[in-house]
C-alpha cells in the first residue's frame, strides 16, 4: 500500500474538545505508520494549507499529543475563512491540491461545521478531477449542534454543561438575596441561530416550575414582551426570584433581534452589545426589580475544566474514526453520532456522506419548546440530559489546569509560490 | 455549664463557600451539645433575628449539613442590611436581643463582611448593657478580599480560582481564531472598590508578557486611555490578540466610573451596564479590532463547580474555629487566616478583635501592582497564587452538582409582637 501524509485542519469556532478530536485523528494514525506517514495540521486552519504553512505533528511527543485530549481552544490555530464556489474561485482548490501533491498529502481531514464539509466535499471532487484523488473526510465540530444527520454534534455537550451548572449556580446565588436584593438574573447564552444552547440552561433544574430557569428565550420564539413580562412577574410573586437563559439570537416577530435595540453611545454611535442588557431593560423599565445578568460568550465553549465527559469521548471518536474510515477506503464522509437509546443512554459511530451534510442547519425541533415557548419539553429533556453526563476534569498544576501548547514546528516548504489569502 | 442556643446568620453577597463555613459552624456546634443546644439560622440573614423568623438546624440531617461543604448560595437565605447606628435605631438592637433572649440564645455567629463585623460587634456591646450578655462571633467572608488583618478572606480564593482559569480558557480561544477573527476579548469580573479579583485574572499566564491576560484594569489605577490603547497594539502586535481582565471598578482620574460612560438606549435612558461594553467600544472606535466580551457577573461567586480547594478548607475552619472560640470563652471576635509562609503554603487560624475589623477595607496595595499599572508584581503573585491551590470538586448526579436544599423548617415563634424591617 501506498504510504502518505495526512492533512489536519481545524474551521470555524473552536470548542472544549476540538483538540480532542485532534488527538484522535493524529494518536489513530499513528497506529498506522505504515499508511500515514505524517499529519500535517494547518497553521490557522486551512489557511495553513493556502499558503503552504503546515505544522509538523510527528515533532510533538506522545505525551503532547495526549493532553490535547484535555487542552481547550484550537491547537493548530483555525480560521472563520470559507472557500468560495468552485466556478468563483477555481484557484484556491488548485492551490490546496498543489499544496497536497507536493508534500503527498493523500488524506484530507476537516474538523468543521457546514461549511467545512462543504469545502472537504468539494476538494474530494475536485482533487479526482485534477488526476490526484484525495481522500476527504469531515469530522464533525460545532458549540451549535446544528449538523444535520449526527443525533449531537461534538462541542455541544460540554458548552450545554456550563450553561446548566452555570444557571443552577447563579440560581442558587439570586435565591439566596432575592428577599432585599437582585429579583431576576438573566444569563446570555450563544445561538445565534438555533436554541440548542439555551434549551440545555433546562438541564439546570428538574422540570418543575419552581425551579430555575423559570423562562428560557429561544431564537425560534418570537420575543413577545408581554408574555415575558407577565411570566417574569409570576415567577417572582411565586418564587421570589425568576431566572432567564437567552439566546444571542432571540428576536422580534419581525425577525429583528433583541441584540439590534437600537441603543446609541453618548455620540450617536448605534451600540453593539448582547442581548442581556437588553433584557434587563425590559425587565427595569416594566418591573422595577433589581436584576443582574451575565453574558458567557467565550467562557461557555473553552470551559474545558467543566467539559461533559460524553462530549469529550464522541470527539474522540470521531477523530478516531475518520482515520479508520479514510484507511477503509471510504472518502466524502464525515463520521456521526448514531444514539442508541435515551435510558440508558447508548451511542456508536455511524457515516454519513458530506453531500448530505454539507450547507444544511438542523434546528431544534419544535416539539423540544413548551407550548408557552418559555421551557423545554420532557421529549427535549431526554434528547439534552445523556450529552452532559460524566465529569472528565483535566490536570492541574498550583491551583490552574495543565493545557498542553505544541511546539507548531512548521513543515518545509516545497513550492516557489506564494497564495495571497 | 449552661447549656443555650446559638444564632448563625449569612450577610451581603454570597460565595461559592459561605456554606462550608455555616457547615464549619454547625457541625461543630453539634459536637458539643452539652454547650450548644441547636444552631437557629436567621432566614434571609439578620432580618430573619429582627422577624423571629428562624430556622432549626437541629432538623436537617447530618448528611444534608455535611453537603453544606459543596453547595454555593446561601442556604439560610442572606440579606443586604445593615443595622444603623445604635443611636439612631436602638429599636433594632433591642428587638435582636428581645429574640435573643426569647429564645435562649448565648451565641451570635455573623457569616459577612465589614459591615456585619460592625453590627457583630455592636450586639455584642448592647447585650451586655442589655442584661443579657451574648458571646458574639464574626466569620469573615467576602469575595472582595477587603477584610483588615486576615491575610485574606474566605470566598475570594474561589472567585480568584475561576477568574483565572476562566481567562486562561478564553486566551486559548481567542488565540486560535485571531489570525482570521477577534483579536481583543475583555473579561468584566467584579470588585468595585478594591482589584483584588481583577488581580487574580493575571494567574492565568506565568507573567511573561506574552502571556494572558496582557492588560489588567484595577480600580486602583486611573483609566489612562492612550496608555491603555497603545498596549493593546502592541500586544496585537507582537502576540496577534490582546486579552483585558477589567474590574467593573475600573475609572477615571476624576472618580467616574467607565461603566458610567453615559450610553442611552433609544428613548434617551441612562443606560445601565458593565464596563466590558463600554472597553470594548473604546477598543473598537480607535483601533478597529474585532473584539468579544464577557461579564462574569453572578457565575464567578457562585461557580462551586472550581472552588479553590484552599478556599472551602478555610471557609470551614473559619466557622469551626468562631465556635471553639465562643465555647472557650471569647466574643467580639473574628478567627482570621494568617499566613505562616507563601511557599510551602502554610497558614493557621488566628483571632482579631471585632472592634479592629469593623468597617475598615483592605485595599489591594501598590506594591502588588506594577509599575505601568497594568499587570500584577511577583509579590503579588506569591500571595496570590496559594489562594487557588487545589480541588475540591463536588459530587455529581447525571452530569450535575448534587447541590443540598435545606428543610430550612422553621422555629416556632415566642414572641407576640412582629417587626417590620
Amino acid at each position: 500500500m501506498t504510504r502518505m501524509n495526512a492533512f489536519y485542519a481545524q474551521s470555524g469556532g473552536v470548542t472544549a474538545v476540538i483538540n480532542a478530536s485532534a488527538c484522535g485523528v493524529i494518536e489513530t494514525a499513528r497506529k498506522h505508520k505504515n499508511r500515514i506517514a505524517n499529519v500535517y495540521a494547518g497553521r490557522n486552519g486551512i489557511i495553513g494549507a493556502l499558503t503552504e504553512d503546515m505544522i509538523d505533528t510527528n515533532r510533538e511527543s506522545a505525551r503532547a499529543i495526549a493532553a490535547l485530549r484535555h487542552t481547550p481552544g484550537g491547537a493548530f490555530g483555525t480560521a472563520r475563512y470559507k472557500l468560495k464556489g468552485i466556478d468563483e474561485n477555481r484557484a484556491e482548490y488548485e492551490r490546496l491540491i498543489e499544496v497536497f501533491k507536493a508534500h503527498n498529502i493523500g488524506y484530507f481531514f476537516y474538523n468543521g461545521g457546514n461549511d467545512s464539509m462543504d469545502t472537504a466535499h468539494k476538494v474530494s471532487q475536485i482533487s479526482k478531477h485534477m488526476g490526484f484523488p484525495v481522500t476527504c473526510l469531515g469530522v464533525p465540530k460545532t458549540v451549535d449542534n446544528d449538523l444535520p444527520i449526527t443525533d449531537n454534534c461534538p462541542g455541544f455537550g460540554s458548552v450545554a454543561k456550563y450553561v446548566a451548572v452555570s444557571t443552577k449556580e447563579a440560581a442558587l446565588d439570586v435565591l439566596s438575596m432575592a428577599r432585599t436584593s437582585t429579583k431576576v438574573f438573566i444569563l446570555e447564552v450563544m445561538g445565534r441561530h438555533a436554541g440548542w444552547i439555551a434549551a440545555a440552561g433546562a438541564l439546570a433544574g428538574s422540570g418543575k416550575p419552581e425551579e430555575p430557569p423559570h423562562i428560557i428565550l429561544f431564537p425560534e420564539i418570537p420575543f413577545d414582551q408581554k408574555a415575558f413580562l407577565n411570566r417574569v412577574k409570576e415567577s417572582v410573586d411565586k418564587y421570589d426570584y425568576c431566572v432567564i437563559v437567552v439566546s444571542e439570537g432571540a428576536r422580534y416577530a419581525n425577525g429583528k433581534f433583541l441584540a439590534e435595540a437600537g441603543t446609541t453611545d453618548a455620540f450617536g454611535h448605534a451600540q453593539l452589545g448582547g442581548v442581556a442588557p437588553v433584557v434587563a431593560q425590559i425587565v427595569r423599565d416594566n418591573l422595577g426589580y433589581k436584576y443582574h445578568y451575565a453574558v458567557a460568550d467565550y467562557l461557555q465553549r473553552s470551559a474545558r475544566h467543566i467539559a461533559s465527559a460524553t462530549d469529550v469521548k464522541q470527539a474522540y471518536a470521531v477523530g478516531e474514526a475518520a482515520v479508520k474510515m479514510a484507511l477503509a477506503g471510504e472518502s466524502a464522509v464525515m463520521p456521526v453520532i448514531k444514539r442508541v437509546s435515551d435510558s440508558p443512554y447508548r451511542w456508536k459511530i455511524d457515516k454519513a456522506p458530506l453531500s448530505r451534510v454539507a450547507n444544511k442547519e438542523k434546528m431544534l425541533p419544535p416539539r423540544f419548546i413548551s407550548k408557552d415557548g418559555f421551557s423545554v419539553t420532557a421529549a427535549g429533556r431526554r434528547y439534552l440530559e445523556p450529552l452532559i453526563r460524566g465529569e472528565d476534569y483535566p490536570p492541574y498544576i498550583n491551583g490552574l489546569p495543565n493545557y498542553v501548547s505544541l511546539k507548531n514546528v512548521p513543515v518545509a516548504k516545497k513550492l516557489k509560490t506564494n497564495f495571497v489569502v
